[in-house]
């Protein structure tokens, strides 16, 4: 770990970095760097191969032996308490934060390790609180890949690191836009099956045990007919109650699950 | 109808109650009233068989004609813009909050429609998000019920019902202790498997087609031990990533609809 450098100036230009990294997508795409608040968060991004480049500790909170695991870390920095909680969201309960290098997010970095892939799509989501719920699910799942298209929010917004509580990392992501994810999975033999209101089946009377990829809309509109168009199926899950929607992270956990259910008993 | 009165004073003692009963859970015990807002959720907690007492509108939003479903509302009061944006949690939306008297949700007046029910039970559920959550999926599983064990919060604060989307009316929902539940379930011979980490089985190898309560706790410290030694087994979905631990309400949706689909293919 190289030399602990001190920092207590609100108005250092190191901390105005980390703020504006924090608040503007458009400043994270073009640093390719982001923000990661928390142990958690940070040992999951090491997991899954991110590379640190600055981080920042609040001594009292935060003890410097505690950061062996971060020995790789090129630029490491003790604040004061002022900066901190300047810096990091939760308040004052971990003392760590870091800067991290973004990953390039491609359908061509992204490698399948299954012959039998099962991925799921999310069509334009909004909520960094969807995703992050899909994110989570698809880690807990083992998911070979979740696929955004046409994103609407970048990948490092702290709401998404968040709320996935670190699943962002550990899960292979790509993102790009319907067509050339179409044009991905049609070139991969990868089964397209849709989650719509109509013309749809029962999603218990599919097989999802050969590669397979299920999509999902956002909760307002559904999927665009660009995804229809494609689908090998669309499937629905019968809704008997007074409402006409669930949550979309509850609908995909229960397509998802189901597919792990018959991949299990196949 | 009754004869329509205007208030445009946020000093009025009616608003200022209507304040009260948004922000304090006391105040809506002790009033036996609770704060609605938009017609889809006040269309369904008619249709849940809730009685408006008040119905507030702001007469740009929503027009008097418009209001005619509401025409068994014992008071329509026409509010100023001012008053309406003080009362309303989303601004300018839909022009409507009601009033509206609580039920009674205990076990005694709880009515299990069919002979082998599908509960769930949440014990002590702290985020109003979760519990929305948990009752959207319990409305699209048509469940027979949802059992709040040791609640934290009353049903009818305001995020519970904007989460539930108005579920929280058409839901059977009782709350009650811990030991009062197990005991009604156990009266009734309806079987409890609990979502829980130890001494558990994959949660597809189970029969859930008998009369069924799938029992959840809270993401930080699962269920409790009474809960755990009443289960007639313990039940797992199986995590395969890098966390332990799902969102309660996307556990919750899978495991209700493997209970949905064993039952319908049984």
């Amino acid at each position: 770990m190289s030399k602990i450098k001190h920092l207590s100036s609100l108005q250092n230009s190191l901390i105005k970095k980390v703020l504006l990294l924090k608040d503007k997508s458009r400043e994270r795409k073009k640093a390719a760097l982001f923000v990661v608040e928390g142990q958690r968060e940070l040992e999951l991004a090491l997991k899954g191969g991110y590379i640190i480049s600055t981080l920042f500790f609040e001594p009292s909170l935060s003890l410097e032996a505690s950061l062996d695991k971060y020995n790789t870390v090129k630029e490491v920095i003790s604040v004061s308490k002022e900066v901190y909680q300047k810096i990091a969201y939760r308040g004052t309960t971990e003392g760590i934060v870091a800067l991290v290098e973004s990953k390039n997010n491609t359908l061509e970095n992204l490698k399948l390790k299954n012959k039998t892939p099962l991925i799921l799509i999310a069509e334009a989501p909004e909520k960094p609180g969807n995703i992050g719920a899909l994110l989570r699910t698809a880690d807990a799942a083992n998911l070979d890949a979740v696929l955004i298209a046409n994103p609407k929010t970048d990948l490092y917004n702290p709401n998404i690191i968040r709320s996935s509580v670190g699943c962002v990392f550990t899960v292979p992501i790509a993102m790009a836009n319907t067509s050339e994810i179409i044009s991905f999975l049609n070139t991969k033999k990868i089964d397209i099956y849709c989650a719509a209101l109509t013309a749809s089946v029962n999603y218990t009377n599919v097989d999802y045990t050969k590669a397979t990829a299920i999509a999902v809309g956002t909760e307002a509109t559904g999927l665009t007919d660009t995804w229809l168009n494609a689908s090998k199926k669309n499937i629905i899950i019968p809704m008997e109650g007074e409402i006409d929607s669930m949550n979309v992270s509850v609908s995909a956990s229960i397509l998802i699950f189901e597919a792990k259910r018959q991949r299990l008993t196949s």
